[in-house]
C-alpha cells in the first residue's frame, strides 16, 4: 500500500500523448497570460482503474460529467478561458446538449437531382441553434481547450501538467475539480497481465490514491484559487468530511453535493462558512442549471481572492 | 458463492422498465412473425457490476459496443428485423459513424433577419446522407427496436425476456450475444449501501456470475441459432476454451477474438470445424469492416439451418 504521491508518479507510466497535451497547455496558459483572461481548469467525467494490463475490466467511478461539462459553459459566458479535462466519452460542453442518436434524428434529408442536402429540420432549428452560436463563439474566441483521460493514472499526470503550466496566472486561475476521482488503484507491477480466468472468483486488492490535493495546493500551483468537490450519499458525514478536507489541504473551498439531489442543491463550504446554494422546482422545471448558481458564486469570490492578494502586495 | 441461474433471478431485483421493454420486445416478435421475417437479437456493450446500492463505484468490462452496432447495420441491409440490446451510451448503429460533438462541428449556422437556419455543411454531406438513408429506412420499415441496460443484472433480466418474446419465431431467430458480460458480480445483499469509505483499502469478493447460455439454450429459447463470443488476450486459449463452450453448452457457433486484432480477424468455431474471417490491411485502410464478412457468413449457416430443421418435419 503507498499513500505517497511521489511514488505514485516514479511507479504508474505517463499517458503516451502527455507532451502533446503539456505543449496545449503551455500555449493556452501563455496565451490568456497575455490577454490578461482569468483561466479555470474544469476537470470532470470519472476514472478507470484497470484490473488488467490487456485492459479488459475495470473498476470505474460513476459520473456523467454533467457538473464538469455544465459549468464549463458558464465560465465561458462569464468569460473565463476554460480548460476542459475530461474523461473520454463522458459529457462535453455544448455537445452535451444532444446525444449521436438525437442528432440523426433532427436532420432532414432531401434530395435534388440525386444531389443531396441536410438540414435540421425546423422544430429543433432555434434549440439547436442557441447551442451553435454559444460553441462558435468559445471556439472562435479561442477560450476553449478541451483535453482527455480515460484512467485515474492518466488524470494524475495530466492534473500535475496542467497545475504547473497555469502557474503563470498567479491568481488568475481557478482550478474546480469536479472530476469523480477514484480512491483505489492497482499498481501496475501487481496488475495480471491477461484477462483475469473466470474459473474461480478473484478477490481484488485495491490500494489507496494518493491524496493530491495536497501537492497541488502546497507546491504544484500554489497561488491559485483551489475548488474541490465532495459527493456524499450519507447526509451527515458531508460538511465534517468537508472541513476536514478544508483543514487538512488548506485549498480555498469544498463544493459539497448528496447523490440523490446533487442537481438541484449543492453546499459551499469555506473556512469561514457554509451555506446552501439550491433551485427551487420551478426553476429546474424552466431548465435552469444549479451549475449557474455555483459558478455565479465563485467568480465573486475569486474576484475578492484577486483583490486581496493585490493588497498585500 | 452461487453459479445457479434459477437462484440469481430469485435474488437480483427486475430492472424497473421491464414490463415496459417486454411489451416492446413481444409486439416486435409477434409483428414479424406475421411478416415472416428473420430476426435478429444483437446484445452490445459491456455491462457493470455496482459495488454500492447507491452507485458511486462500479466494476466495468471494457466494451465500446462496435462489434454489435456494425453488425446490427449489416444484418438490416441483409433484411432482418434487429432487436438492439444494449449497454446505455455505448456505440449504436447509424449513429455510431458521428459523436455529438462531431455533429456540431458539421453544421453551418445561417441567420437571415434574426432567423437560424441550420445545414450540414456541403463536405459532409455526402457521408453524413449515405448513413441517414439506411438510418430512416430501418425505422420507416419498422425493422429495428432498440432496448438498453446498465448493469450485469438488467442484462441478464432483460436476455431471458427476450428470448422469451422471441419464442415463437422459432428457427428464423438468431441470438447473436456480442455484449461483453461480467464474470463476476457482488449479489445484492452483500453490496454496501453507502459509498465506501476511503480511510483504508477494501477488498472486494467478486461472486461468480451463473452461466446462462445453459437455461437460454435448453430451456428459454430451444429452437433458435445461437452464436456466443469469445474474447481472449492469451491466442493459445481462444480455440480450446470455445470448444469447451460449444460441448458444454450445445449452441451452434463460438465467434472468438483476440483483443489485440479483432476488427481484422476473428475465428468461427462450430462442432464441425474452425476457420478464419479476417480482412486485408488494404480493406481496412478503405474503411471495410469484419463485421460485413461475419453477417454474410453467418446468414449463410442461417440458412441452411432453417432448411435443415425443415427437412425434419
Amino acid at each position: 500500500m503507498t499513500s505517497n504521491w511521489e511514488e505514485f508518479y516514479t511507479k504508474q507510466k505517463p499517458p503516451s500523448d502527455l507532451l502533446e497535451n503539456e505543449h496545449l497547455l503551455n500555449n493556452f496558459a501563455a496565451h490568456h497570460l497575455k490577454e490578461n483572461n482569468k483561466v479555470v481548469l474544469v476537470t470532470s467525467g470519472g476514472t478507470t482503474v484497470p484490473l488488467e494490463h490487456n485492459t479488459v475490466r475495470f473498476v470505474d467511478n460513476f459520473s456523467a460529467g454533467t457538473r464538469g461539462s455544465v459549468s464549463a459553459e458558464y465560465f465561458l459566458e462569464n468569460g473565463y478561458a476554460v480548460i476542459f479535462m475530461y474523461r473520454v466519452k463522458s459529457l462535453e460542453p455544448f455537445s452535451r446538449h444532444f446525444t449521436a442518436q438525437k442528432f440523426l434524428d433532427m436532420l432532414d434529408l432531401k434530395e435534388v437531382d440525386g444531389k443531396p442536402s441536410i438540414a435540421v429540420s425546423s422544430e429543433y432549428t432555434n434549440s439547436v441553434a442557441k447551442v451553435l452560436r454559444k460553441y462558435k463563439a468559445a471556439l472562435a474566441n479561442g477560450k476553449l481547450l478541451q483535453i482527455s483521460f480515460t484512467t485515474l493514472s492518466d488524470y494524475l499526470w495530466l492534473l500535475r501538467s496542467a497545475c504547473q503550466a497555469l502557474t503563470i496566472l498567479k491568481q488568475q486561475a481557478i482550478l474546480y475539480l469536479a472530476a469523480a476521482v477514484s480512491d483505489f488503484y492497482i499498481p501496475s507491477n501487481e496488475m495480471s497481465v491477461h484477462k483475469i480466468s473466470s474459473t474461480g472468483p478473484p478477490t481484488i486488492s485495491l490500494h489507496l490514491v494518493p491524496k493530491i490535493l495536497e501537492p497541488l495546493v502546497n507546491l504544484w500551483i500554489p497561488e491559485a484559487f483551489v475548488v474541490s468537490f465532495k459527493l456524499e450519499t450519507d447526509e451527515k458525514l458531508l460538511i465534517p468530511k468537508a472541513r476536514d478536507a478544508l483543514k487538512k489541504y488548506k485549498h480555498n473551498l469544498v463544493i459539497g453535493n448528496m447523490l440523490q439531489n446533487r442537481k438541484q442543491e449543492v453546499t459551499i463550504i469555506s473556512a469561514e462558512n457554509n451555506y446552501v446554494l439550491l433551485l427551487t422546482n420551478e426553476q429546474i422545471a424552466k431548465g435552469d442549471e444549479i451549475e449557474r448558481l455555483i459558478v455565479s458564486d465563485l467568480i465573486e469570490k475569486h474576484k475578492n481572492f484577486i483583490a486581496l492578494a493585490a493588497s498585500r502586495i
